[in-house]
């Protein structure tokens, strides 16, 4: 036919969910900082010398959810309505968990992820001075409610 | 003095580096998706539904390390001249590795990163239909080289 | 416990608005750019050497109603469903005044006053070659409608 | 009364669409890029030197699709519910076609159209040190379903 | 191996432009947007409905150059160092001329282009509910200068 | 000639600074947000209910620093390469300082306002809910320094 198409299974596309029903979603998704004794002491004393890094990391993680169509490419953009970043510095370094919810035609799954690595990422930048070693680990979905499938729990299944 | 200042050493601010020299400078950051055998074999076979998943991680992962400055608060905008990133599957998901070059006044390790987890999140988001328990782990800094503190490896120090 | 809780009153967050109504809400602010004569007869004359300062100011004020979300950082994304702006230069400089309207789950206060802020934004970077010392002041919401406190005026409170 | 304004007429705004139904609404626009024969021998042999330049031209376009109301100062911010970019290499170039669907409160045509530029963009950057003289030619709307107005078919009219 | 990887050929990067020399290079791109004659009309007559439609076209593609690097996956960011954007009514709609000026390490014909082809989306925008079936076309690179290839001109080959 | 050019003198262009030398630049402005004295007590009590307002302010305004190319359509995107954002809550309100230093082709005054006035939105965001009448006012550049003008300082001209 004159035509090279690229494999039509596998071109990438924005699902339409044009049809699909607003109702209220939440999805919270966890992570964890590995830093070093030292860097945990800082956070823990609030000397980071480049400043109060765990309120960078919350609105860091806070802007990334909103951020998310932008940086996931075929996510749609979304109505976030609530999001919570919640920090505990563990002696292992910075424990992180995210919850978004919203009112509309998608899960909010890729936004609480997105939001926690942000987080990650606007936490490691604050002390990669003390600790350049530092990890992101074990960033995944915890819970997810609404919308067509209902409630999903990690290691749990649905309902 | 009428003032309420916060606590001054706690107040985050961009570190001057206006001062700094510019010379070439790259950053190699890694990363793990833990997936489910049934997304390992999608993506093997490349049968995943939403389309092509490396590939738009792969993309995901360069934009995202051009976006690193509107993600991370304190970051300096820089100008990124290179960046690869290589997708790997295995049997336990896909390992993920960036580099990023510049010839810039500071070091490019948080690109690096960024350019990891956004390739990560995208990658999750393809396959998520498939596996709603993708892990993204082992996120990390392996190697740096240029600048004033000359090459830096995990685990082995500078030189 | 081990853990380090940043003060829980001080942690920010995006407030939950999933569960407020859809509705039809305006919001009008103001604001003034104050010039000096030669700046002020540039504009009236059309001479501003860098173009049009006006409608460069006015659909930089647009577009930034429409940006809000990225720049404020617990705002919640919202649909700007009409932006007016209007810009009339007085002896004393530029009036800004814009209405944003929306039908959406919150207020549109603080895209009406992101968008006058970044109509004055514009405005100075036309002019600042004239008048470098362009002063913005008295950027304010004068008006709100809809939502569930209702009607709010200036200095006359609600209904 | 001491004001100059900008002629009212000519003022620029976004149209206020808060009233207007939220509906199903789709719009599908084209374009070509004109390439020489070696370009469409690299796209057809899958040896572009940058990459696979497919797959990047149709992220570019879903991506794009979504930062609509970034780059056209006065459209409205619009829930982007699907989009489907199909591309195909032909002897004279690429084709490519873009669908966006939503349920919203304004029309889909602008979001299509941006939607195919970007993707020609994206194709463009990866071909052009083959072909720098690539050319992109005949974007438009070539129908659109939904709204208050109804069907419009390119050449044919409403219904 | 165990690996599966993506077609190494194939794999998008961005080509890193580090040991480039910093120099200062322009390119040149135009376009046409093909309109009916009550829409050229109007734009003569300044009296599209809308608001001033050439002013709004200028300042998206001045926006849209600054862009490029947001809207093509693998444009390295660039210091746009000045951009001019000309816009001419004629009998068969709006021709558009970009001009992107950088001292930096790669070519801004991409830049060029972009800034074209928002200013025509801005434009189209202005007008389309006049002329519903507007028509970007013949978007292309006239001339690039500077950088290791030096002079280019259309039609004409390098020097 | 067949051509409506708009007025050649009114058209906005991005001035050409390519051929400026690279220096290092230094702009400060400042502005107050004027606030009632429950805000005021709000924010010396650290009692604001949406959380850290003054951390919030502060990252906002860095973040908004180095989107002063987005927001202001004329301006030159800029390596931003130190933001220093002090904020004193005052009996009056809070008084915002900002500092931002880059070695460029340009001055920094565009970006020390921006951060401001993103400093300043980012607060009244925040205390809204206390004081819905917050007023920002007298945002305005305060010195200068490098570049071929050389120091500026408000008041006291150059030297």
């Amino acid at each position: 036919s004159g035509f090279t198409h690229l494999d039509a299974s596998g071109a990438a596309r924005m699902v339409d969910v044009s049809e699909k029903r607003v109702s209220t979603r939440t999805a919270t998704a966890t992570g964890r900082v590995l830093l070093g004794a030292e860097a945990v002491a800082a956070l823990r004393g609030g000397t980071v010398p480049k400043g109060d890094a765990l309120a960078v990391a919350r609105i860091a993680g806070i802007q990334g959810a909103k951020r998310t169509p932008d940086l996931v490419p075929l996510c749609h953009p979304i109505a976030v309505h609530g999001v919570e970043v919640d920090l505990a510095v563990v002696d292992e370094g910075v424990d992180i968990s995210a919850t978004v919810r919203t009112a509309d035609r998608t899960g909010v799954e890729m936004e609480a992820l997105t939001c926690v690595m942000t987080a990650a990422l606007g936490l490691v930048d604050m002390v990669k001075a003390i600790d350049p070693g530092a990890e992101v680990t074990r960033v995944r979905v915890e819970e997810k409610t609404g919308g067509r499938k209902g409630h999903w729990r990690r290691g749990g299944g649905g309902e």
